[in-house]
């Protein structure tokens, strides 16, 4: 009877690994539909080919090298080139166990996989909105393959995997923690994005000669809007999966406090944003809220099981102001982002990780300092040699005659909304 | 090994309500989409603006003081002047319970409280759909801080907590039922409206001087239908989620009989609001369509687990007819909802109470039609006080010339499709 | 104890079934925004008609006759029109099981008919996109309340109810396992959409006289893609809720690979088409991009439990390419399909179902030859004859004109984007 109740158990945490998992898939739609709202109409077509493309490729990648590299010590990595394939021999390992369970699996490792696959999905999703509207696409996949299949599977086998950082040093042992990824996958993915922003300069006309910062409004803002709405909900799946466990009382009360803290924290950072918006513009600016919701979101990922609710209102409102201030000093520097992605997930999940010694005891200020440099340092510049290396070879930015007649009609050959428009 | 099972009770139950609420968190894109959808594109960003703040707001509010005041008694609402909080003392009672649960709780409090929460927010959704595209947005903000932190717990504590009504009477003595809550939630919604919309007045030219009734058309009709859709999936979590518990066989039964029975009256409205308008119109009308549907599921709200499918079908279909004779007759009495939510929440709302003692006969016609009446004289009388006090102070209504121009420029400082609409 | 265990188990089943099934559900919202997408916007609001409308008639048939047919054996399909309803009669025995359980039911009877319900609709959902543009609206709903009361669930019934095909042969005799639907779902909808195409010929203007092929964009790309996401998240629900059971280890295991292998297959049918496309056109072509996705899902429907996952994505890969050819073989054939539903769910579903022997042994190539022959006689015999049937009765072509000025305002008096295109 022990063994039917055991049963159960790994019936149920996988279940919630795989309804956790369907949640952050349906985050790629949510950053496809925001970048798609907040760009131009001409260049519409093109961001959702990336994004679309991106989670594929980031699905594939992840599959043949990259999960191999994070949990797997990369031991397989010669292997699969001639066939052989960390995932299938670790399913192989769990289906093996399935009957004795005394290996101490204790859910499907075919869950697991399919829970960590989305999270590689969602740190590339930031890149394509910080370099949208003058990328060439051919040159943004090649960085994708790289990015999901070599780099991120890096930084993550450090910190979720709590492998030394090429021997050196252990974060895990200095006090680190990044619960459910504000460093390890939001982060990430801004020190990336950052890195192709900085070689391939601002778009045409944003900055004036004498300082200007020149607005250049998104075509679609229910769809942007949509598409925060999107990323709010699969967050519960972001956040509360990453508690890994389910089936007890105490694990089961963590993923409830996640669900009940990832949502006050989003609604904390939308309203902050929201105020501060106000003061700044005289104005509500939902692009602002829209950033403060995610910054909030962004802010509690770091630790969303510890805070009381109220805390994470907090945490989540002081998210919500950074990123309105981050993103105006952004254009002061002329660091063109047309989403607010370095922003949103780069300094306010630097926050999210200094955050966390507040409300967890068992994290340093040290060790949370020491993670978000090594992860930075790492991506950033693993990121700045990528892009560097597709910009000698292929060319990363698009020619000033298509930026300027979109990108659209070159690189995917139709318009997103052929009758809406005017020439 | 009763404690394991105890164990896994928990947690799946803690599980079903995570899910259930997230659900029904979505439901606010719903709102957001379908509003967006129906009203003019020069009126978009400002009710998007709307939606994601009062999302936000309702969250905060219900944590900070409606929770208490709902399910605590009001006790420690002083004390959270002071930084008392009745959800964290809940939560953390809950959390004491954790080994022992000898103490009753046989799920997370957290994940009631997430449950709860996006409950509010629904209620709050309703009313911004029916005083769009002429009702200042700090307005509306400011009453949607009264709503879900004030008005709405209050009737919450009368009807689900089980309060006497002012220590007059009781509503559950008196036989009265409302499962999920057609009345406690939809028709209060559209109470408040209503006073607003009272107060507001009809849209200038939607009203000619010669009793002639103008159709003002929503901009974007796919975002609509999104909204609908996105509303029909959000509604299992809300309608499943309330019954409140589904781990063991006769409240799985009941869950099980809630989805079925809550897609079948969806179904039944649609189709009935289709046939209804083609008779009427001549047309296939899709408005009618889409809120045939959600006449149909607030139909079935007050009580979807003692029908037979045949019947929800019938009871969402009666629905779907009502809801369409409705909006002619408020148009009628010149009382302008540019979404039909009035319609659609507060007249089928009243419906769905009505009909549940045909299905469960531990109700009465009595217990509905009093509860129904306390509901509304609260909402609405609470309601016109607030609007008025607002009116009075602040204002509710933008001028001629900015309702002429479109609000979101005024309200928002940006156009919602910038790119696609002539001035 | 044991019976506390059973209890767990049943409601754990019963939730897993309603979570796949809401996830199904929303497929229908997928379809809806997929087809509003690839549309011109002058039939948009007609194609979202065709969409809301056409769930709700499948729920309601299903509900009446369909469930009957399928899994009843049509018994009572007699009774239903003097008030019996198999359903209900259905659901009655369930309950009745309800606390001595010895009778066999182990999960809620109706989550198993809500999880089946949504199915009908997916089926009929395909055939709406393979007919836009030129159907007339009422002659679609006709054929939609006789394939999903009929046609579906008699084919339905030989396949995965195991009854004789006509009391001739036997599908599982041969060898025939189409897992959650390649065959009986999608290729039924396409067989359909076919029959429905070659009576109502192309679109206006899209096969010119010399045999050029003109390319008709869809209105809104943005929209398409959020079709695709939806339609994949929602696959999870499709393919993994086929499990039928998740509550012990080796379905557990099942389910998870179920989920693994959906996500891989788009995966690798989108990175496929993309390829393809680009080498064919020259361009990273979005809408191909999408069906590369959806076949993908499609070719790995008829068998998501036995393939490693890097044969998953080969599968879905090959899909990928197979929809790129069959989209330009069937324009060169002048099979007008605008959303290329004919190729996603009909080619690839039967390649689907010929390349399960591959990585199931207990399948046999005749099996599944007999089966998708079977299937597609079937159901492209009674649909041409149904649609035929229509075609003289009312028609099923609006007339030219209307089809020059767009079926919005004939059909639904409204249109999608008052405000965004001009006449």
């Amino acid at each position: 009877m022990e063994n039917q109740i055991f049963h159960l158990q790994y019936a149920m945490d996988t279940f919630y690994f795989l309804v956790c998992g369907a949640l952050v898939m349906w985050m790629a739609a949510g950053f496809a539909m925001l970048e798609a709202g907040l760009v131009r109409s001409k260049n519409t077509t093109e961001i959702l080919t990336k994004n679309v493309a991106l989670f594929a490729i980031s699905c594939t990648m992840y599959l043949i090298v990259g999960y191999d590299i994070m949990y797997g010590g990369g031991v397989l990595l010669s292997g699969v080139l001639v066939g052989d394939n960390y995932v299938a021999s670790t399913l192989a390992d769990f289906a093996a166990r399935e009957d004795g369970f005394e290996g101490g699996s204790i859910y499907s490792g075919a869950s697991d996989f399919f829970f960590q696959v989305v999270f590689v999905a969602t740190a590339m999703s930031i890149v394509s909105g910080a370099v949208a509207e003058r990328m060439k696409l051919w040159s943004f996949l090649l960085f994708a393959v790289v990015m999901t299949g070599f780099i991120y599977p890096m930084e993550g086998a450090w910190t979720w995997n709590g492998d030394d950082v090429f021997g050196l040093y252990n974060l895990g042992d200095l006090g680190f923690s990044d619960f459910a990824g504000s460093g390890i996958v939001h982060m990430a993915g801004a020190a990336a994005a950052l890195a192709g922003v900085l070689l391939l300069g601002p778009r045409k006309g944003k900055y004036g000669r004498n300082g200007e910062v020149n607005a250049i409004p998104g075509a679609n803002l229910p769809l942007a809007t949509l598409g925060t709405f999107i990323l709010w909900m699969g967050w519960f799946g972001f956040n509360g999966g990453s508690v890994l466990k389910l089936g007890d009382i105490a694990n089961a009360n963590s993923v409830a406090m996640v669900f009940l803290n990832t949502n006050a924290a989003a609604a904390g950072g939308l309203v902050a944003a929201l105020i501060t918006a106000r003061l700044l513009f005289g104005k509500a600016d939902l692009t602002m809220c829209l950033n403060g919701a995610l910054a909030g979101l962004v802010a509690i990922t770091a630790e969303p099981s510890t805070p009381t609710p109220i805390e994470a209102t907090v945490i989540g409102a002081i998210g919500g102001v950074i990123v309105v201030f981050s993103i105006l000093a952004l254009d002061k520097l002329k660091i063109d982002d047309p989403v607010g992605a370095i922003s949103v997930h780069g300094v306010v999940g630097f926050f999210g990780l200094m955050v966390v010694p507040f409300t967890n005891s068992g994290v340093t200020v040290t060790g949370q300092l020491v993670g978000a440099l090594t992860i930075f340092a790492w991506v950033f510049g693993t990121s700045l040699i990528v892009w560097s290396a597709i910009k000698l070879i292929t060319g990363i930015r698009v020619s000033e005659e298509v930026e300027y007649e979109g990108v659209d009609i070159e690189e995917c050959g139709m318009e997103a909304y052929p009758e809406f428009t005017m020439k």
